[in-house]
């Protein structure tokens, strides 16, 4: 039958398509890709709503058995769920032509990915540049190679969208040495540490594009009930709450007047907060 | 209560979200913007999934009865339709404006658009440089100002999105001339317009970014069960018949190699049909 990638959206059990349910609530079999973005709500409130259950699915079962997910898949269909849009992340595209491979057509159910959501901010989707990762720093490995594109994007005028990394399942580095299955809670990156970051990097770099007075807008929550948007200068949202993950962040290029416009709106609602 | 706005997706009437869905059963009265974008199905198909009435709402409606859409959204929900993501234009700003100024809440229940489900082609999602639109070129007016976009882009080694016009209600010179409303019939602009366009600037400006060589990949119907998306050079792609609208054209800047395994996959798409 049909591999089935379904986007889930952005926040709750809700934001999926009609066409993705009604491809959930026939599927042989219901995997949750579980490592690159989460929902706003627990695995257990999909499987309510769609009365199924879900399999979780972490990077090593997706890498390791892709034939155990796909088995089955030639007579009947099975369903791969993703939150945001299935093409947010280059994730699948293994488990894709492995399915190919076996003769499996493949089809995807596009959603809300934080990709054009974040046109909520306020600047104009069509004039960011290249899309950047900001990872956790740690003590011997702070990478700064994004900095260039956003000297990049700024050089043409350009808003460029921040990433900001999350780590689920991460092994820690004591059950590494000894070889044991312990994971690091779950770790997601504010839009203060990543402006904490930032300015580390414009520290070091020089060349005026992320520091203090830089305009920027954070972004929590996209798409709940609780969303939160703050507009800025990098030093006001440094110290911003913007309460629970996920978080965004967005650095401004040039702004139109409509733009500046928002911009300014969504200041307000950091004074006010 | 609320004014909604709410992204149907990108073909058919069962793209929209559950969340969305609840808000059309319950709302006063459903608006659909209707000159941005067109979903791949009549509005008669939404109404009847709907069980609602459905308003089409043109430019003009939007930017002279503002206040119309709004009324009584005070006390009730008001239910404004937008194909793709209501982000993907800024045509609604002054409607979000407006009802902002009324003191009456505005909400946003995201989706696919083009912006995000462009990734269904192949070149990663974060590649992407900034998005231009190519217009239908007349005998007089041949704006060739996106050039020095692309340009940019493939500087970068990014991707050019290419968003395609949609003439919907033009009036026609005639009845400009007359003053009477008479619109001409709606035209998409096709791959292979787009194409000829692109050729055609490449020639008189002459960067080498976007000639008879240059790697693209055209999509049309995207989410649709008959979409389509073959890969080629433009020279190939002049030729190759995309079928009906919408379509887009994506001229791709430097591809790593999972990318070009794509490329290479949808290219041959191009030679099966």
């Amino acid at each position: 039958m049909v591999l089935y990638f379904v986007g889930l959206g952005l926040a709750d059990e809700r934001d999926i398509t009609v066409k993705g349910l009604e491809v959930v609530k026939r599927a042989a079999r219901v995997y949750l890709e579980a490592y690159t973005s989460i929902l706003l709500v627990p695995k257990e409130q999909l499987e309510a709503f769609y009365e199924r259950p879900v399999i979780v699915a972490d990077r090593e079962m997706v890498e390791m058995e892709a034939d155990k997910i796909l088995e089955g898949a030639a007579n009947e269909d099975v369903a791969f769920l993703v939150v945001g849009d299935p093409y947010g992340a280059t994730t699948h595209t293994d488990l894709e032509l492995r399915a190919l491979d076996l003769g499996i057509p493949v089809k995807t159910i596009h959603n809300a990915s934080i990709m054009n959501a974040v046109g909520a901010a306020g600047l104009q989707l069509y004039r960011y540049g290249e899309t950047i990762s900001i990872v956790f720093f740690t003590e011997t490995w702070r990478p700064d190679s994004f900095y260039d594109r956003i000297v990049a994007n700024k050089k043409m005028g350009l808003h460029t969208l921040c990433l900001l990394d999350i780590k689920v399942k991460e092994p820690s580095l004591e059950a590494l040495c000894r070889g044991k299955k312990i994971y690091e809670p779950p770790r997601y990156m504010s839009v203060n540490t990543a402006v904490e970051q930032l300015l580390e990097i414009e520290e070091k770099r020089g060349e005026g594009v992320c520091g203090p007075d830089a305009r920027a807008v954070g972004v929590a929550r996209l798409g709940a009930d609780d969303q939160l948007i703050v507009a800025g200068t990098l030093e006001e949202l440094r110290g911003q709450d913007f309460g629970a993950p996920l978080h965004s962040l967005i650095l401004a290029g040039e702004m139109h007047h409509i733009e500046l416009d928002a911009w300014e709106r969504h200041r307000a609602a950091g004074r006010d907060a």
